[in-house]
């Protein structure tokens, strides 16, 4: 696989924009396994879509393995995830000069997060960028904000950020 | 679920009997975690059925969660249980008395070991029972050759045991 670099930049949401253009998806991933286990076992919904992600970060065997599961298997085992899990509703649309948003609003432990993505094709693009107004705090560089530490340790993290 | 008592007698063998009668299957399971793992999770096949199984043992959610795949995504995965399987050929037949022996015959690293159980509807026909001339040692309370000791660390003993 060929590494894929991604230039993007994240901001919190405080204030929902129009979405009336945006088209809407539901995401959601788990994980079966701890941080300490040898194995990475992961659950994930898009939409229709039910996988199970299979990843090893040593040995001889290494590498990440999907298979796509049934909803109803997707629903047996998700329980097993109970707090190590991302539930959120995405809402992808345009902004000026051709680009595009991924606004994604959480939900269970983690709402009421909201956080806002945008791609760029270069890295001067995403310098240049010009928030609109209903982008918050830049926390492109903050990885409490990555999937994973979502996850396993958001609740306690989002809660102290709404001030709750 | 209700807990299952199996009163059962198991016994190397050296020496294969005639399987004529006899019937066959092959299973395998493999484990894609290690006994330190806070979840297990297993591949398992028997002839054409295909079983990733998930068991925890601590938590609120505990118990065993199992989905049948393919046996594209069996193979998929399976190379992430390498150094922890049972591959065994499995032979049913009958023995006097009404009673059924289960024959196993061990493949990749636990070769060239086989054995013999025999399931009993009471504790005295199991004590009563007289072995077949084709029956060996009674490795009934030997735990080292539980199909877990036996996928985890059976290899090394295996030689052992065979003289290698």
């Amino acid at each position: 696989m060929e590494p894929s670099l991604e230039i993007e930049r994240k901001f919190l949401v405080t204030t929902l924009p129009d979405l009336a253009a945006a088209s809407r998806s539901s995401l959601r991933q788990g994980y079966l396994t701890v941080p300490e286990d040898s194995v990475e076992v992961r659950l994930r919904q898009t939409d229709g879509t039910f996988i199970l992600c299979v990843k090893s970060g040593e040995g001889i065997v290494r590498g990440e393995r999907e298979i796509e599961i049934s909803e109803a298997q997707f629903q047996l085992l998700w329980p097993q995830t109970e707090g190590r899990r991302v539930e959120k509703t995405r809402w992808t649309g345009g902004l000026d000069q051709g680009l595009t948003f991924e606004l994604d609003i959480f939900g269970g432990a983690l709402a009421p997060l909201m956080m806002v993505e945008v791609e760029f094709r270069s890295e001067a693009e995403a310098h240049q960028f010009v928030a609109p107004d209903w982008f918050g705090r830049d926390v492109s560089t903050d990885r409490r904000f990555g999937n994973k530490s979502l996850a396993l340790s958001g609740a306690s993290f989002i809660r102290e950020l709404s001030g709750g």
